[in-house]
């Protein structure tokens, strides 16, 4: 592998030639043509999305560098694939056939931390695990954090405007974003939104930006939030015998204080799955919840709330982490469960996020439709949320179970629908849920949107084939 | 006053009186076309913002009504100025020449308050106090609290992105918005966004919309998020003799926990006038910060560590409400503060948001320009946000007066975006902040934010002369 040009790709038009000669001469060793790395660059996380072959990859190693790539393709008409660390499980961030892929991974500096403002300015390739572990030294918490936050970018983040366990207390990244340099098509940068705490002045095109899947503008720097470090994470766990107390114990936590840090349903095939894994020996009920408080001083008053909460739902038992290190194991077993499944198969994550009154029948009803299929379901997720994430195991070599795992997906889709729900509480539409996002939206938004993105991108460069 | 159309209006062109009998034939008597009662409706409550004359009142009854008007005035090309209840300060709501003014302020119902999901759904003309009541009896807490809270409208508080004094904990108006039903231009309905807690299937449309100041579309259905009720608010008082000082509590406050509720800042003559109104008798010393704690139980700790901060960066005093009637009437007088002012004269109310670091300079210099222009002006506001309410006190007979207050506004704007602030933290653009815009935002990103509005209004019908 290696950053020095050469001319493997594939000539397009002499549009496309003078193109790419034009980006050698702006980004010089930032232009990848080799053909391997481009490849390895194609491609994200999701399942069931095929990339397209892609023309080259420009590394960019600063903001003129984007502008270069943003300038060029808007001029000569030619498409952009914006990318973070391609962690993302929606394919939003894969290649279209001759497309520019731009990826932002190396711009990874964090450029400030203002611990009185709290506020902290940063690349878009920085990863979050960094950014959380730099200001964590300032006595700082950046709370977001997406099951992939030791790999995946703050840029990839704001993308999908990622989510993670402790959004029921904190929020999503959305909430922890000010402002934004970007870039949009035709090279020109813009600064949207702001370093105070607080400004209206015009549209909020900062988010109109976060979520936007890399179809709007390349983003170059951004504000982000900061907020002040919380206490130990303590945490109980009930043990549930059927869904539908462990879902009334989810309800009833959320609709009375204390605000928990953390509020997750591990469902019967997750903890079997996971004992199976890793031998934890969790008690294989019908769910367990783990819920968290972080609030330091007074944090035994919480985990004693939620105890209560917990066994006037019908917790068949319930249990308090000893300290610090116990809950932390406690948190691991829930993030283990994705390489535990990952270790018998192929796994399709989900991400259908509905109304907690129906966290039951969301969870029963995938468990129906792995029974349906014949394929192995687990739905465990963000329950304080409702927005949980149903995963289909399979076989990717075996084609009657790809079949099944597609039909599957679309059954979950459809169900979250039914249930009141979204087809994507926090993974983003890229190009799995493209056909779900007309489902759930209907055209006249759809279109509407689409005229949002012409405002941006109007020879429709960025990310084509992606979200709509 | 009438609500039975009369032909009173000025007719305009054909194609006008056209768009009147086809209105007329839609909403019935929902058309008002009396000139006093249009003349009543034509203006907000902003200073140095002289409404057009309009055309007619549309007092929408449903969301059939804002269809109809927003059907026609696209057809017919008439501008069309979508009011609440008209107590915005920034001029968004005034009249425009030629305009159909249209009021939302009857379309007033709760729909629904769902405690479990902890949403509301409610009409653009619900008043923000009479949402707040109705949660509160559900336990819930609706937190947005502009100082117009007794009258503003929620749709109002979404097309200003509304804040007040608890965002420092809370945030403003747009944490609180889920998803919206509007009509844009041409009269299709969207809803956009979600009622569950996480969503990101598409464009964040929604927040789009909050902060927009009627310019994109008329908002007629919102769903909100609600919180567990807080408790009790109970308020500890620093005395300072500096403002340095007292800019660095609310720095070290704000850097640490606990999170203040509300932390309020009243510089000298701010305490002055309020004294010479209410006779209160507080201390008239160079600043008093309020700080409120509302975390029920161990509440006692929180003012502890309020009064410990206050204390080590100089307090000359400090004093804790012994109870939450005192504390109500601590913060009634910093309420009492515009009308107190108000009673000597017209009060024009500004409304930048800097760095915390940057508050003292920033009273320091709202006094400085006071003096330089020769008029009354005050700096009290919400320091823990950074964003303040500078004043300007003048006869609005008098044209001196006049002709300096609108110097020390500009010279106020100046100096906020000097200090690395921005000219509107929760107030919004209207008409009195349109040139300041441009100087804060640049004629680049205001130019794609035109574009942005042409996506939902191609004929420019929706608020001309407005934020732009």
């Amino acid at each position: 592998m290696t950053a020095t040009p050469t001319r493997e790709a594939p000539s397009g038009s002499r549009g496309f030639d003078r193109a790419l000669a034009d980006l050698e001469a702006a980004v010089g060793s930032a232009l990848v043509l080799d053909r391997e790395v481009i490849a390895a660059y194609s491609h994200d996380q999701a399942q069931f999305c095929v990339p397209g072959t892609a023309a080259a990859l420009v590394r960019a190693r600063s903001r003129d560098d984007v502008v270069a790539v943003m300038h060029l393709a808007h001029e000569h008409r030619v498409p952009v694939v914006i990318q973070g660390t391609r962690t993302g499980v929606s394919g939003a961030a894969i290649a279209s056939d001759g497309c520019i892929l731009l990826s932002l991974e190396r711009m990874n500096r964090i450029l400030e931390i203002d611990p009185v403002e709290r506020v902290a300015v940063v690349q878009p390739g920085v990863v979050n695990a960094d950014l959380s572990r730099a200001v964590a030294e300032h006595g700082l918490f950046y709370p977001p954090d997406p099951g992939s936050w030791e790999s995946s970018s703050i840029g990839g983040n704001v993308a999908t405007n990622a989510g993670g366990m402790c959004c029921v207390k904190y929020g999503v990244t959305a909430d922890y974003v000010r402002g934004l340099e970007f870039v949009v098509p035709g090279g020109t940068v813009h600064r949207s939104g702001r370093r105070t705490a607080k400004g209206v002045a015009g549209y909020d095109l900062t988010h109109l930006l976060v979520g936007s899947e890399g179809t709007l503008a390349a983003v170059t720097e951004i504000v982000l939030s900061l907020v002040p470090a919380a206490g130990p994470q303590l945490t109980a766990v009930g043990v549930f015998d059927n869904l539908s107390s462990a879902a009334r114990a989810v309800a009833r936590i959320m609709s009375n204080g204390p605000a928990p840090a953390m509020l997750e349903l591990i469902d019967r095939p997750s903890i079997v799955g996971v004992n199976d894994y890793a031998g934890l020996g969790l008690p294989e009920a019908a769910a367990l919840l783990l819920v968290q408080t972080d609030v330091g001083r007074h944090a035994a008053e919480d985990l004693d709330d939620f105890v209560a909460a917990l066994a006037a739902e019908g917790a068949t038992d319930t249990v308090v982490a000893a300290d610090e290190a116990e809950s932390k194991l406690l948190v691991e077993a829930r993030r283990l469960l994705a390489p535990a499944m990952m270790a018998r198969g192929t796994l399709l994550i989900e991400d259908v996020c509905v109304p907690i009154q129906r966290l039951a029948e969301l969870v029963e009803g995938v468990a129906e439709i792995g029974r349906r299929r014949r394929i192995v379901t687990i739905c465990p997720g963000h329950a304080g949320d409702g927005n949980l994430h149903p995963a289909v195991l399979f076989d990717a070599g075996d084609e009657q179970q790809v079949a099944a795992a597609r039909a599957a997906f679309d059954d979950i889709m459809a169900l979250g629908l039914q249930l009141g729900g979204t087809v994507t509480g926090e993974h983003g539409v890229g190009t799995l849920k493209r056909d779900w996002l007309r489902t759930e939206l209907g055209s006249e938004l759809l279109e509407l949107q689409r005229a949002v993105k012409r405002a941006f991108d109007p020879y429709q460069i960025l990310n084509p084939g992606k979200v709509f």
